[in-house]
């Protein structure tokens, strides 16, 4: 084993962590990965260019990555599995395929020595595996914008550096669970008499098995990491299923994973990429097999429910669909408002799970710094609003990204149509400058009415990409009501609100507790409803049908691992 | 609502809260609730005479408990679901009956108060709760016997102290998990061009609903506390089912919890009693039922396999059946090693879910202080150790406690006719010197040999109470094996061993971490195998089939409650 690597990473992390600890307290802004793509510190390696040129030479070849149990190849073709960029070209990129059974009989063998490593050793080696990513940025950006359809800021945030963020969260966390227990001490107790009773007691961290990642095809490495590293660092091995829409994130994180655990004495083979042949249900197989004990899983409701019935083996966290909701009720601050409404159902074409659906308004207006507005008004300035910021093609196309997968169009072209209910701003079809086959839509706003039936049911189902619902109601009251049910039933992750009156404020607040979802109120300028700061943010609540795990609370960690006593007589001092 | 008794038990308990904190982390020894029954400040209120005479009093009388939605009532008489002490008589106690919807429904209203709570308060409504069944822990003591069949100091113990320190444990925990997070905030992020970014943050626990505890016959406080009270101070009402063997000590527990709720100015419906008519599978029918949102069950693995299975709504928290072992390789003091296994199988007659089955002896013997000892040596040295700690009939009635149940006498009976194989040490009959009618019997010690595999199937099934097995192995390896594969296939709460050898101790360290127990070396004296200190010692591992759950660790507590958040604009300092 390379201990001599081993130590210095784990000198050099330390503080590191300790730090993350800190800030897991106090929740205050903090990030050890730069936002600001030209940092020149943390991109000198490999700047924007560079990213790009890197990932110019993952494109049409087969991806290296030695694994045991190959047996065959997932792409390049689209049919045979290859990827294929939202912006309109195949990446022509040939993973390997590996029998099932011989990666996981591998990582059974990995965990041996894994195990013995010290909670500390394990968090470096995890740390050591994300700086790596870190500096490679650029690159991971330009594999999220090809494969989730991102624009280039949500690449580099979301692709990058805030999931890297949740991925150390994740580390810090498993590190700080792994050690409230001393490692070892003596227990003396008193007996009758006056005599000493002693025992020399350990309290050594076991890991419960194997852990699957079965990730999104919208934020892979978002959603994926708080999983992959809260597994990894509790001594689990990880074996990692991506969407066959985008394997290329992860595939890069595993090649990065298994290199630092190979140059740090410990077996690759902790850590597995099992891309997934065209209709080869390979996530459904991998759930059932006895050896795996932990799945984390992002994506649809009826999934993660699947896997809760069928994989009573392991501990299942699931991060499912939403139906996000905003009330405005009253504001001082209407066209700031508008302005941050109108892009936060812009941002990466309403795409992520985050991303309001329903805009909730009182049929009779409501009060802002301007006067009365009506429903119609207020529908009206947000419409007004979207074409302001989205007048631009080029500008347009950055906010919004571009569509990942056609059944999102689909969502969008129903709405569209007027189907679903009157088209108060339709979508428009946005021309990317450099990737005419890029598909990117506008957001389409339909109004509809809590009243009736038919659209109750409307608004009450998921409506996935930039498609909104101006919803009427009746009172403020039933806003609140409406908010509240379609959480509890749908699901939801984020809630907004813009008001004025500290009772509205206060029902919502409630309503909100109730239904196990984040409330942001009177958001404008530069935060976004969708947004979530990590190790500030937790991100779901477990409260409702939209999962039931919280990233960054340690109940994501603590049932990753178990301790194990042994007892020794001792001498009593 | 009584905000200045509240206030004032808030000061109170505050101070043993932060103590019991601290020793969670230390792990020493500590307990607020004495051992000693004579301690004269602690049970001044009540000593052994006057909880003799409490104990009387509730005998042949309804239980009252003032409960919404009473539509009946059980017991008195055994055919109407009262209970039989293990000691020869009937209790003669009439619980009520409560129609289930009306208590959830209560329940779920009384939930309203609890959760605006702070953690703290709800900590020191639980503590004092805690203190109050401390004070009368002779009463509970005499329960305890008269439904588990408990000898007196088992019933002192875990009957009372020892559980009120399971539950203590579980408060603080609770508590501190709640407050890891600040309850507000300011969160401030420099965006470019020097600005300041704010947001005010709260963060709300919401607990996750009703809890359910369905309580086991053996020890329904130890084992029951943990889960009634970590459910409670987290927020959530519970519920409780007892065995309907042992009702009265639930009975007494919740009597004291509504009381102090009342007092403190909240629904006393926060904790009800569900006693159960006789075939009427209350526990099937709570546990499917959507409101029930945690379980925690003591008792066989079959429904703790069927629970896991039928409802998914709940966080399911097991403690199942297990089959425990000890290795006898080599001991610098045979008499001692020989008179503490003698006293471990003899407790509470083998009835502890930590009591040991198999005695693992290689068949060319062991090496001891007084020479080698063959493998028909040690077994008739057992069975003599065995006749000296239980000659007396009066001390060993004492030791043993009365069979809690007709299926242990059947298992008794079963090993004791030679069935299994040879009886090495029969069991005998134990007269009672004041409960001539008490079914008390002494360990059998039945021969196996791990070679033969009728004697492995033996040996590898729970037989409950006072049976254990002398199993010859052909070598330490194959009885460390022996142990790993009986904890891993049937579960195991504890493993002993007495070694000399640091190659044989690292073996059993590994074989015991592999399959997730807790292991006890070379224990004499004043400790066993079978005991669990609490705030130092965890309980479970959820490595194994004996359970999920682990009395004492994080994981016990962080899903039974989630944290809500809101987010306002806030003007940047």
């Amino acid at each position: 084993m390379s201990t001599d690597r081993l130590s210095a990473l784990t000198r050099q992390h330390r503080p590191l962590l300790h730090q993350a600890l800190g800030v897991l307290r106090s929740r205050e802004h903090w990030s050890p990965y730069p936002e600001d793509p030209d940092d020149p510190v943390a991109y000198r390696d490999q700047d924007a260019a560079e990213g790009e040129r890197a990932f110019q030479r993952l494109l049409d070849t087969p991806f290296d990555l030695d694994q045991p149990g190959r047996d065959g190849t997932v792409g390049p073709s689209p049919e045979e599995g290859g990827e294929v960029s939202p912006y309109g070209f195949p990446l022509g990129i040939a993973y390997p395929h590996c029998d099932p059974a011989a990666l996981l009989a591998a990582q059974r063998a990995a965990m041996a020595g894994w195990r013995t490593a010290t909670p500390l050793e394990r968090a470096a080696v995890c740390a050591e595996i994300l700086a790596r990513i870190n500096a490679r940025s650029h690159e991971f950006a330009r594999a999220a914008t090809h494969t989730s359809g991102h624009g280039p800021v949500m690449a580099f945030h979301a692709g990058a550096v805030h999931a890297q963020d949740r991925g150390l969260e994740a580390v810090a966390l498993g590190y700080a669970e792994q050690t409230r227990l001393p490692a070892e001490f003596t227990w003396r107790k008193p007996l009758p008499g006056g005599r000493l009773f002693a025992l020399d007691k350990t309290f050594t961290v076991v890991p419960r098995g194997i852990s699957l990642l079965i990730a999104n095809a919208v934020f892979p490495a978002w959603n994926g990491y708080p999983g992959l590293f809260a597994s990894l660092v509790t001594g689990n091995a990880v074996v990692v299923k991506p969407h066959p829409r985008a394997v290329l994130p992860l595939a890069l994180t595993v090649r990065v994973a298994r290199e630092v655990l190979r140059e740090t004495g410990f077996a690759p083979d902790l850590v597995c990429l099992a891309a997934e042949r065209p209709g080869e249900q390979l996530a459904k197989r991998l759930a059932v097999h006895p050896d795996v004990r932990i799945i984390d899983y992002a994506g649809s409701g009826t999934f993660a429910s699947w896997l809760t019935a069928h994989a009573p083996q392991a501990r299942v966290h699931t991060a499912a669909s939403a139906v996000n909701s905003v009330l405005l009720h009253s504001t001082s601050r209407y066209r700031d408002m508008l302005a941050n409404l109108a892009f936060t159902l812009a941002l990466y074409s309403g795409q992520l799970c985050t991303s309001p659906q329903n805009i909730v308004v009182p049929r009779t207006g409501i009060a802002t710094d301007e006067g009365h507005k009506s429903y119609d008004g207020v529908v009206a300035d947000l419409g007004a609003a979207l074409d302001t910021l989205l007048a631009d093609d080029e500008r347009a196309a950055a906010v919004l990204g571009a569509l990942y997968a056609p059944h999102v169009l689909r969502s969008v072209r129903t709405a569209n149509s007027g189907h679903l209910g009157p088209v108060a701003h339709p979508s428009r079809a946005v021309t990317h400058p450099r990737h005419p086959r890029a598909v990117i839509r506008t957001p389409v706003l339909v109004s509809l009415d809590a009243g009736r039936t038919a659209d109750r049911v409307t608004l009450m189902t998921e409506w996935p990409g930039p498609v909104a619902f101006a919803v009427a109601v009746d009172s403020t009251e039933a806003g609140i009501d409406l908010i509240r049910r379609t959480a509890r039933e749908q699901g939801a992750l984020s809630a907004g609100a813009h008001t004025t009156d500290p009772h509205v404020e206060r029902a919502l607040v409630d309503a909100c507790a109730d239904s196990g979802v984040t409330l942001s109120l009177n958001l404008t300028g530069d935060w976004y409803l969708t947004q979530s700061a990590v190790y500030s943010d937790l991100h779901g609540t477990g409260l409702n049908p939209s999962g039931n795990s919280t990233y960054g609370d340690a109940s994501f960690v603590t049932g990753r691992f178990r301790t194990v006593a042994v007892r020794r007589a001792a001498d009593a001092a």
